[in-house]
């Protein structure tokens, strides 16, 4: 089934909104074996007809988005029906809907909103809880060559849930009998792509898998696509050599995972960031619910703030430099004894662009997690990039540290990490 | 002159990497008059064949990014050479840049890097100081009907320089005398887009400039088009009737203007913020050299951080609540005492999903700026949104408040702000 995304949008096209709906639908269709094969990017209005025009006979399954809500510059429902030569009538349970989405968020509806309800009766309606315009399947006209077309809302909030829960189960359905394969995935931090791929790769492929890996700064993702006896068996063989670097096997983030772990055990989390600058709090206060683990996080850049707010030895700093092991010790130590949680983790390393010496080169950082009842724990690594992804990587060396603390993983610092240039690919 | 954009790369077509670059060349084009009427994206290989060759008698100037390094699924150069009916030959001075490029690196090369250095004597070198591979111009041939083609590579990081660089200056070139403008940027926070336009759009589109609007959360950005003496004109018009919301007239953004700001004044800040959970801190440290000017920021998400850490009355706590008028002027007043800092900004405020009540729903926050030697200022506002739009907006009026006082301006809480699903847009 050959797949082809057009996306509508004057302001895409210039340059104000990044276009991140062939990534996320690309990755959506992915374990149903659907490679979208061209994706095209063309202003609100009339453009639009030539793109979908030039997919008839192209493709099998044409996905639009935008250009379906209530202004004058909304063409897509129009277009796509006229080039089908179908006619738009007045749907009565759309406008119901549409009218009961204002009446709740006592909004002043404009004439134009009517518009919406409108659609042509061989359409099928995809239900738009988080939002006002419906999507709708237009299923495909063998006589004319045309493909299965779905217009899908513009906006993510009302896009994604959309394609995951409507658009992916119709894909489903349409697809010929086992086509559609399970996928598992696996997110490893703390070793490299090309270590990943040596220690299980061959073997994985040699089962007959689909096999993706996706490098982002730090960590890598592993996605195995198959029947469930080979990934049963693939599961066991990546579980035995990854393990240790494996801290989850679904689509959460770490922070989610950290935050979620600490609620499952009822213990509390504190921190005590130089280099990171609020980086680890922010990550972890974005997980709905971190309130109650989180306590309290310290942002100590100056020295003096390090002395005053942690308690850190002003002569440990002037004899070893604030970027040191002790300091990190000290610094971890004293936000678990200030706010009584069960773990704390504290960062003091150098992000650059400036302040590196030869002894301590732009990149050096010491991270440690002082757990309550136990020995501090230390690192030292170097992650030598610009400041936003050196913030980025420490944070996410940190609280893999502690995660590994809390899984019983070992907790020896990594060898090898994904400088996360790979990119995303895959071999089947 | 049509313009239409071709990105190629197999990893796109995955999901794991999200295409920046027509947001990134449309913004760079625009000034110059330029807009991008398509944009398509295509895997490597093949695909790349039918893109080009479609946008014959089309375009008048394709932008292809990608391919151009030295793999076998590389095949751009190939291609577009083949397509003009053009010879590829070895170039000595590409040769020797590569050559030089790999010794200073001290990297290993592959005997197949010196396809890097083919290219038809008609074509153009882009120099790439940033990579391996030039960027290549095939000017149009008219008797073909072929429009201007440029080959860039796929790097942000080689594709970024070389548009501005490179791509910019040649296209500069290629236009008809007068239709490149000069064009400015304002950039305000605490007032919607609506009532943007209302107080300026009319007028400005008068005057016969192009405007554009760019609504993103809480800030609008307002962009003229035109000829200096009717911008000079319109720059008075806009610092008159938006002046009190202008918080910079060039592309930075909030974070690195209060940064600078603070550091010509020589001034220092610190935050306490529970709410944003260290957004800010992390904004503000984001910025190089925020070292000269943080001093620490305390993220007290418990009420006993509050009173632990920032010395707010645990009974004033009791009676108002964490999320109140009174603490977040504590908050404030204890970071100041806390660091000496001139400056201390306080958040404390519902983030949901969870923790709303019929009289602070969800949304609820008080921003607090303390100020040395004189009167904490107070803000309450309400946020609606999901959480981790409501820690941007929050942390962007915190921010807003204290650049306000630095510069002087009314610090009186604005009465609209954009919800930013206004996209971009524009009008001439």
């Amino acid at each position: 089934m050959r797949v082809e995304i057009i996306n509508t949008g004057t302001e895409l096209m210039l340059g104000g909104t990044v276009n991140t709906h062939l990534a996320f639908i690309a990755r959506e269709l992915f374990p149903l074996g659907l490679r979208v094969q061209r994706q095209v990017t063309v202003p609100d209005g009339e453009a639009i007809r030539d793109a979908v025009r030039d997919t008839f006979g192209k493709a099998d399954i044409v996905l639009v988005t935008g250009g379906l809500g209530p202004t004058t510059d909304d063409l897509t429902r129009d277009i796509v029906a006229e080039l089908l030569g179908l006619k738009l009538e007045h749907d009565e349970e759309i406008w119901l809907a549409i009218q009961e989405r204002f009446r709740r968020r006592a909004l002043k509806m404009s004439e134009r909103v009517k518009l919406q309800a409108l659609r042509p009766r061989e359409a099928t309606v995809l239900w738009n809880p988080h939002g006002t315009a419906p999507g709708l399947h237009f299923p495909a006209i063998s006589e004319m060559g045309t493909p299965h077309i779905f217009l899908l809302p513009g906006p993510p909030r009302e896009l994604m849930p959309m394609v995951r829960e409507k658009l992916v189960p119709i894909l489903a359905k349409l697809l010929p009998p086992g086509a559609v394969h399970e996928w598992r995935n696996f997110r490893v931090l703390g070793i490299g792509e090309s270590l990943v791929e040596e220690k299980v790769g061959e073997e994985l492929i040699a089962m007959g898998l689909e096999v993706g890996y996706c490098a982002r700064p730090g960590e890598v993702d592993v996605r195995l696509i198959g029947t469930v006896p080979v990934l049963d068996r693939a599961e066991a063989l990546v579980r035995e050599r990854l393990g240790k670097w494996i801290f989850t096997s679904d689509e959460r983030e770490l922070p989610n995972v950290v935050v979620e772990k600490l609620t499952a055990l009822g213990k509390t989390i504190a921190t005590a960031e130089s280099c990171t600058g609020g980086f680890i709090a922010n990550q972890l206060t974005n997980v709905p619910g971190a309130s109650k683990v989180f306590l309290a996080g310290y942002v100590t850049y100056a020295n003096s703030a390090k002395t005053a707010a942690l308690g850190v030895d002003a002569a440990l700093i002037a004899a070893n430099g604030a970027v040191s092991e002790p300091v990190a010790r000290q610094m971890a130590e004293g936000a678990l004894e200030n706010t009584g949680a069960n773990f704390a983790l504290a960062t003091t390393g150098i992000a650059g662009p400036d302040g590196g010496t030869a002894e301590k080169p732009v990149g050096t950082v010491f991270v440690a997690l002082a757990v309550r009842g136990a020995v501090t724990l230390v690192q030292h690594h170097r992650f030598p990039t610009d400041r936003e992804t050196f913030k980025s990587l420490v944070s996410q060396t940190a609280l893999d540290l502690l995660l590994r603390q809390l899984d019983g993983r070992d907790t020896a610092p990594a060898e090898t990490f994904s400088p996360g240039d790979g990119g995303c690919g895959g071999q089947a």
